[in-house]
């Protein structure tokens, strides 16, 4: 049984937004992305997979199709098959997103 | 751009364990699932689904497999296809979890 505490997953990279993996199978992955200030994943979009966006820590910019807000601690949004998004820390403090995909791409 | 924040989508029933709907797509779906002391879901499985659990707060005992342990705030664990999986609320406070799975079954 693979237990994971979120917290324990926390790892930044001084060069870009940091992936850290805690589950995957043959159908989703979940990741904690760790955002430095000012760090970004560009906008990008996946023709025929969901992916679930969940601020575990800190503030972002979040974009989703043609619409863009900030998201904090606490709050998620979804970026369904095909929409475009993507994720820029904006803020001065650091940010950690819990992000699933569904199918694994 | 659908937005949620998890804190506004804890609701409980006195009679059992209640899920709420956060996101559902033809890939998967996000519910909060909301215990009062001593409410489960009964141990089952789904043959071609993995379910992931993430910890929102308070304590509970999550059965995957043949183990079994207490996962608190911040903690998370998966059920893979085929696994059988359940969760308790042995606590004697209240117990909200983020369950993500995919497929949808």
């Amino acid at each position: 049984m693979k237990t994971v505490t979120i917290a324990d997953c926390i790892s930044y990279s001084p060069e870009k937004m940091k992936k850290n993996n805690l589950f995957e199978t043959e159908y989703m992955f979940t990741d904690l992305y760790c955002f430095e200030p000012g760090q970004e994943q560009k906008v990008h979009a996946h023709k025929n997979s969901d992916k679930i966006y969940i601020v575990q820590n800190g503030e972002g910019t979040f974009k989703v199709g043609v619409a863009s807000t900030i998201l904090k601690k606490g709050m998620a949004t979804i970026a369904r098959a095909g929409e475009p998004h993507g994720v820029k820390n904006h803020s001065n403090g650091q940010l950690t997103v819990l992000v699933i995909m569904a199918p694994k791409p």
